[in-house]
């Protein structure tokens, strides 16, 4: 199940990243679980990375080549196995696969970025993918993206991606990313990959803050369980093949352009893997406003989109929006004044004066309540502060995928 | 749905407490759906309420009434009707219902605490209670708790019930209560409910203390789906029948004695909960030890408590264990060193430096899945404090409930 169709955007390739896919068998044969991106010199590559205490092997080494001053020079990436709670042992299978990389591309080890996603606590089979890689070095090609996307999917029903171009002065930039990801995590098999690029030469310094401020805005704004992964990572690539100067500083015209769309290539990759959340069936928009601090509004939509009771009246598109008021009166926020708060399902207002609505009407909320996409917004009236989160639904398909995943 | 069987337990009934129930038909006919518990005069009255910012109607006056100086005397609890965020008329309807009571037992409306459970949002039908209430009144008798645990049941599968008698100097002492509640909440139908009442003899101040301490050890110890009620109520009631001298300090040995065995009676009753949790088929003890302060113990067992894919994998029977890990190195501590962890599941070490434990067979976790009770310890390995949660997994039953609930 996932919400809406599934469309391959248009799809505008980057100079300088070419990507090829393999066949290793790691948990299944016959199926793409390996991709290979090569950069060219001159890119400059940035990264954010899982919270989680049990950050897996892959995750530490891509930290630690990220932080020394050599150039990343390629990625690669397996389906499958996660390579997390493996001990040294793991660190030591994914740096295998960043030698074989490396000898393949004649680049050192420590030029080489690994992503894994799969099953928890399994080592790596580094032997299958270094067998498997010559061939993914053979397929690279800048036109790849699709089958990119397909070999980094797990549970995903559809691959992921979102393509933007945007005019400066005469020259045409391009971004275009690819995402995988179907709970917000499931540390089996669904961590959440994204990597984007862009032609646009950016500073390592501003390319950094950019991949920051993008993910903030995107996939730190998406929640389908709740659980966050071992392998949470998401790259921005910036290979500087676009003819302008290298942007080096923030809030210059183009550094805010390139951010805006930088950012809407972000948020259309999160907003897909919402969509095609495990079991997902309904896609909603969470926004807070009037709170004091962000952080009181984000609470308020963290306890409205994780509350289990919501999820399944969303799944039963029941407009059950006593779940909704009782959830935001246990929601983190100091002192609420609940005569103060008003909540609206997308225009149909639901909630004020501490209970239902005068003007509401059930047949109102059940129409907006039908729909595969609405929004729920509560106004705390106590300030200016605004969130906004996006998730999906609890559904029986939920629980079956995550009952029966293992079996 | 529920874990283990249904036994109602063998029940002392309380001097000075007589309880009476009727059917008024508020939202389903023939059964029994109102209660009445009248206290002789010299009863002590405790309680702890919902912190939900929206707190319906009858848990304010139950904390005004309460607030007074005047002595409680009768508790009127109907189910199918929560008459939260219901406004001022939800008061004045709360309010009709404590009247009826003054006046069939010639006491004042501010002696009298109202309790509601069921469906959010609509007025309480007070003029059915009123009608239902003398046929209650007729009713009254020490020996009707079974019948008062039935009464206040929605979701619920089973009556709960917990007993138990001490000895003090010859004296026997009893404590009794009953619950209602089949999530943590279920803003619908399944707020938590509990009226326990000891014949002993305590101070308001005291019996105040132990309302709470007993509470934190029990009601707010379990968790089902995360969700808080707007209407959860524990009371606490002191007879004083029994022929001592009032208990009016801490720390003295009947006092210790005293308050072990109400604690039992408050974790039966929780634990009776969980296990009558909606769609539980599943009972599992978290504990957290080695925490630096009790807060970040108990994020940790919050954390694990509340992972809809552990919940899913306890469902399933599915020894997934890097599900636990996932949310262990999640929760909110700050600077886990994963390294000091372990993890075990009954007696079986899962986890220890950083990842699978050595010793660890896939079989021995499976044996430990396989049972309807077990628990799931996390020594954080850095400091003293610990805490427990007790909790239900997630299975299709549960989203079947909370999704056609309504319907």
């Amino acid at each position: 199940m996932a919400v809406g169709n599934s469309v391959w955007p248009e799809f505008y390739p980057i100079k300088g990243v070419k990507l090829g896919v393999g066949e290793a068998g790691i948990k299944y044969s016959s199926r793409k679980d390996l991709a290979l991106v090569v950069l060219d010199e001159g890119c400059e590559v940035a990264g954010v990375f899982t919270q989680n205490a049990y950050a897996a092997a892959p995750v530490d080494i891509c930290r630690k080549h990220l932080g020394q001053n050599k150039s990343i020079r390629a990625l690669v990436i397996n389906s499958g196995n996660a390579n997390a709670c493996t001990g040294i042992e793991g660190v030591d299978a994914a740096l295998r696969c960043c030698d074989k990389v490396a000898q393949l591309t004649d680049i050192e080890q420590t030029q080489v970025l690994p992503f894994s996603t799969g099953v928890i606590g399994e080592l790596l089979p580094f032997e299958k993918i270094e067998a498997a890689l010559p061939a993914a070095y053979e397929a690279l090609s800048e036109n790849n993206w699709l089958s990119f996307a397909q070999a980094i999917m797990t549970t995903d029903t559809r691959p992921k991606g979102a393509s933007k171009q945007i005019e400066w002065q005469g020259q045409t930039l391009t971004i275009s990313g690819v995402a995988k990801g179907a709970g917000m995590i499931n540390p089996n098999m669904a961590t959440m990959l994204a990597f984007i690029a862009t032609d646009a030469p950016v500073s390592s310094d501003i390319l950094d803050k950019l991949s920051r401020v993008a993910a903030q805005q995107s996939f730190n704004r998406i929640t389908i369980d709740g659980d966050t992964s071992t392998n949470d990572a998401c790259i921005l690539i910036a290979t500087g093949k676009a003819e302008l100067e290298t942007i080096e500083a923030e809030d210059t015209p183009l550094f805010n352009l390139l951010k805006d769309a930088v950012i809407e290539v972000y948020q259309s990759l999160a907003q897909q893997i919402v969509k095609d959340g495990e079991g997902a069936t309904k896609f909603v928009k969470i926004e807070v406003m009037g709170g004091r601090d962000n952080q009181e509004s984000l609470n308020v939509a963290y306890a409205v989109a994780h509350s289990p009771l919501i999820k399944t009246a969303l799944f039963a598109s029941d407009p059950n929006w006593g779940r909704i008021v009782a959830a935001v009166g246990y929601a983190d926020v100091n002192q609420l004044d609940a005569s103060k708060v008003r909540i609206w399902i997308d225009n149909v207002l639901i909630v004020e004066n501490g209970g239902r609505a005068a003007s509401y009407m059930e047949e109102d909320g059940q129409k907006v309540f039908n729909q595969e996409e609405f929004s729920i917004r509560v106004d705390l009236g106590r300030g200016d502060a605004s969130e906004l989160l996006w998730t999906s639904d609890l559904s029986h398909e939920y629980v079956r995928i995550n009952a029966e995943y293992r079996s």
